[in-house]
């Protein structure tokens, strides 16, 4: 390390996710020499404001990663394919928030709370989770630590800023049409690019990303594929019913569990989430006091509430579990993931 | 029968389900003789047109019910416990949309489609069970019929107008607001007389009605005693998880289910539902067919879609069940009970 820190590159500055990466290198006082913001040719030119200093977004080319240390991409599957291996190749380590490498066997996914030893693993690129898979990992491995976890049930409701800026404003134009009696035609969710587009404003759309050949949505089966690399263990059981909503940010969670061991009461569950990094308990129902949303938002926690048994299987649980989509399920975990690679000297290989 | 009709009174006519329900039977044609529009002592005098006649709404008291032979009950429990058996006492069969009946085993509990001959047990009084009950119930029963079921989940997301007029005019309000940049105190939701509120507009609440000892909200206690009533069957595992969202119309639902039987295939699943009366198949992911709830919205069918067989239980399917929560949830099944107990000859006991 130099004493002056690292020279970063930021791939997708002018994005949603790229907004808060850089809030969270600002608020960490993430140690940076060179910062150097990347974009799309389309964004290039954008001037963006770091710490009182003003800088030019540039397009992102092989070239831009020479003699960049950390790089953190976050532009798409599509940029992180074309462009992830020649930063890799200047000598950079590649933190990906996008899904173009996390079911490599060669590529570490990691959520720091859960599986942090994983990125010392890394060939050059760590995989940055799914939103809504990273806020479930953090809230199910103390329980699986503890308990042993065999069964995953999630049900999902999640935020329209997970689909980026476009989906942002549609919600916000189209809820204000929908207040005035007015409609307006839906361009952009549930997916962009797909065939079929349905309103959002006072909706909810049952479709995250595009469907697969089972019938799954791909973010239901990144929840389910993910969740099991990153908590080493493909034997647990997960499923997952992945549904967009019109809020803002957030991402909330119904998840069933299923542990290992018998007889486990409801406050030694609440007992072991509320010990683990990361995660706060918001869990007193008799204050009505339980997570949401709005009360997550821009904070970098997973926040966990309405713990309780299930009535019918001694050995379930019932958890409804909410963070940032943006803070913990993007922009906060891959900075997580730069400062473990920089504290535990991981850059080098 | 008279050849005129039958003389109706509708309790609460003046709430966002007594609207419905005078739609329901002016949609329905159903058979009436004299309408009696009765409400609180606050909104008596409020005038009401049907079929192009204007009734003033009464107030109603225990005379009220002299010489009428139907009474649809939609004004809160508290209404219903003083009035109902007043109006039984006169005569009339009570068809009640509150939870102050629904669990007394005197009481059937019913959702037409799949429990019709329990109205032939009545005392005079028949309940209209919860909203998100009614449409899962009717969702899985040409499941359980089929298949058998053994082990229901359920995640819900519920619409503002199942809380009442106040939250839909609150969830308006705030939304305005918001897209203001301005905020509005909450004041109605997740529940009018609870110490605490908060924002619905662009949130999720994960409480509906008040906590119970047992950490479960009300609303899920409901879905889980009165799915097991009207399925006969005590045995079903049914675990619930209720949240409300902003949106106005329509309950949506995401139903993991295990059945008896092994080896059942997607679409044997898929052609039960579609044959199933009341209920409404739409499950094309290739075109990305799925209901919503503005889709389901002024319909008086249950819509399925989603229909996914679990990857890990070999019994286990997924289900995406939605619904107009103050038509078939409400105003639309008391109508329906009441057409069967004139059409069965099961006014008279």
């Amino acid at each position: 390390m130099t004493t002056q820190g690292y020279n970063v590159a930021v791939v997708g500055a002018t994005g949603a996710v790229g907004e808060k990466m850089l809030e969270t290198l600002e608020k960490k006082n993430f140690p940076i020499n060179e910062l150097h913001l990347l974009s799309s040719k389309r964004s290039a030119g954008k001037e963006i404001n770091f710490k009182g200093v003003t800088y030019t977004v540039k397009e992102a080319t092989p070239e831009s990663f020479e003699n960049i240390q950390i790089a953190l991409f976050s532009a798409g599957g599509s940029v992180s394919k074309a462009l992830a291996h020649e930063a890799v190749k200047r000598g950079a380590v590649v933190v990906d928030n996008t899904s173009a490498f996390r079911m490599d066997p060669d590529v570490p996914l990691v959520v720091p709370e859960v599986n942090e030893e994983d990125i010392a693993e890394h060939n050059g690129i760590i995989a940055n989770p799914n939103c809504s898979t990273i806020q479930m990992v953090a809230a199910l491995k103390p329980i699986q630590d503890q308990f042993g976890l065999s069964r995953v049930i999630v049900s999902t409701y999640q935020a329209v800023s997970g689909a980026g800026t476009k989906a942002v404003n549609e919600l916000e134009a189209q809820s204000q049409a929908f207040l005035e009696g007015k409609e307006l035609e839906p361009e952009i969710l549930p997916v962009s690019g797909e065939k079929q587009h349905y309103p959002i404003a006072f909706n909810a759309l049952p479709q995250i990303d595009v469907f697969q050949e089972n019938g799954y949505t791909f973010e239901e089966m990144k929840m389910i594929n993910e969740t099991k690399k990153i908590m080493h263990d493909s034997e647990i059981k997960v499923a997952a019913t992945c549904v967009r909503l019109p809020f803002f940010t957030s991402h909330a969670e119904s998840v069933y569990v299923e542990v290992d061991k018998d007889n486990i009461s409801v406050e030694q569950v609440q007992e072991v989430i509320k010990n683990a990094d990361g995660v706060v308990l918001e869990d007193d129902v008799t204050n009505q006091v339980y997570p949401t949303p709005l009360s997550a938002a821009g904070k970098p926690d997973v926040f966990v509430g309405r713990v309780r048994k299930d009535l019918d299987n001694s050995k379930g649980f019932h958890l409804w579990v909410v963070s940032d989509n943006l803070l913990k399920g993007a922009a906060w975990n891959s900075v997580q993931i730069a400062e473990s690679l920089i504290k535990n000297n991981w850059l080098q290989k």
